[in-house]
């Protein structure tokens, strides 16, 4: 490889956590503030040039991290340590980056990602613990854990999820809608249920689609029957509405190599 | 019992957690928000007529509760399940009613409690979890955890607590500053550890000057051997600073009653 040439050597990717009660989301936008514009605006100050920071996928207004990864370049090699803790340090405590690393050049953040895993957390008690209220979808209503179970399984598999992913963006190209999902789990928690859900990739809002659908089911005000029909109308109006952004969180996303040290 | 009479008849007690990051503490007071405050408008609202919250203590700026206690008096019997989804309909989501029990006309959330426990949350990642930035005491700094249990067991027992314990305002009478810790234990958690208070009853500020001693010598910064001195000294100028209030927890509080039960 020639190394005297312009583009950046360097490629370093970012492993974060973030609350996402505060931010517009993670993808830069016009008048909101993004957690990806955060970022990277600490890192130009960090790095004292223009940064790109590029991400495994944008998460909508509330929804937050626990393992957000995103990458950038740098023309000169990095102390990763020094650039953990002074990142950190600049910052609000509601962003933290956990871990920095050097990647090869061919690594992206976003189309090098194999296993994508989101949880969103149910709160089933009639009184919400109010420490968990920015993180949980509060259901004091009867809901029926052996039916969000059995819902949750039909959607695993390989679908058309057309009826449960909404359009990114007006004008945007539209993508293949078929998506594998490998698993869903439901765990208990202190105050309710997790689920847990793993794919290779999510459409725009699956997660919370899927979720809406399930606990509507669970609630009994749709019949299990109508799952399979929904998903063959593969028309958004036929699902229920999304589960609200604030109980989900995107916990991790896989590379080839996690997998092999795994 | 004459109960034609003025004062109300009927007895209730609430045990009621809530977020303290928003509030000027549980007590009443002028050109602020407090927990108690908004707790007794709402019951003004719900029984249509003036109420009195009384608390089973205050709890400063920042810190959190799980089980503070108050009562109150009315002169009708209430509907308890009713008086709980009212209160937490109209209460804000970072204040929570957890449960309304009728309770014997000489029962005090404050005079009638036998113990309390606290919980301070010490946070010993390098980078901690955004989530736990309002409820926890991030230390990235090195600690002996073998020094903060050695030192947390020095103030087990019954001691003059003076140098541990702040004003709790100009002009307040003086109280007995004896106190009987009865357990300080320390507990790991998934990112570090609480020490978890138990005593009949705490000075003001107590918990948060006993942490804030224990952590500098945890950190090496004081010597065990100044604990005895400084609780001798009967001065809280010659104790350390106290812990920062939004790792401090009001965990439980209770009542003859409660222990008959255990």
């Amino acid at each position: 490889m020639d190394t005297t040439k312009n583009p950046p050597k360097f490629k370093y990717k970012l492993t974060t956590a973030y609350d996402g009660t505060q931010y517009s989301g993670w993808q830069i936008q016009p008048n909101a503030i993004s957690i990806q514009e955060i970022i990277q605006d600490k890192l130009e100050i960090l790095l004292k040039r223009k940064a790109t920071v590029v991400g495994a996928g944008r998460t909508d207004a509330g929804v937050h991290a626990m393992g957000q990864v995103a990458h950038f370049r740098h023309d000169e090699e990095l102390d990763l340590f020094r650039i953990l803790a002074s990142l950190n340090g600049l910052l609000p405590r509601d962003i933290r980056v956990k871990k920095v690393e050097a990647v090869p050049e061919d690594f992206h953040a976003r189309f090098s990602a194999i296993n994508k895993e989101y949880h969103y957390h149910l709160n089933l008690n009639f009184v919400q613990d109010p420490f968990n209220r920015l993180y949980s979808w509060h259901l004091p209503e009867k809901i029926n854990l052996d039916l969000l179970q059995e819902c949750a399984q039909l959607f695993v598999g390989t679908h058309d999820f057309t009826s449960f992913a909404n359009e990114a963006k007006a004008g945007a190209a539209a993508r293949n809608p078929i998506r594998t999902i490998k698993r869903i789990e439901m765990i208990p928690e202190r105050e309710g249920v997790r689920l847990e859900f793993e794919a290779g990739s999510f459409l725009y809002k699956m997660v919370r689609n899927l979720t809406g659908m399930i606990i509507e089911v669970a609630k009994g005000k749709r019949d299990l029957s109508e799952v399979s029909e929904i998903l063959a109308a593969k028309d958004r109006r036929r699902a229920g509405r999304a589960a609200p952004a604030h109980g989900l969180f995107l916990v991790k996303v896989e590379y080839p190599k996690d997998k092999d040290e795994g």
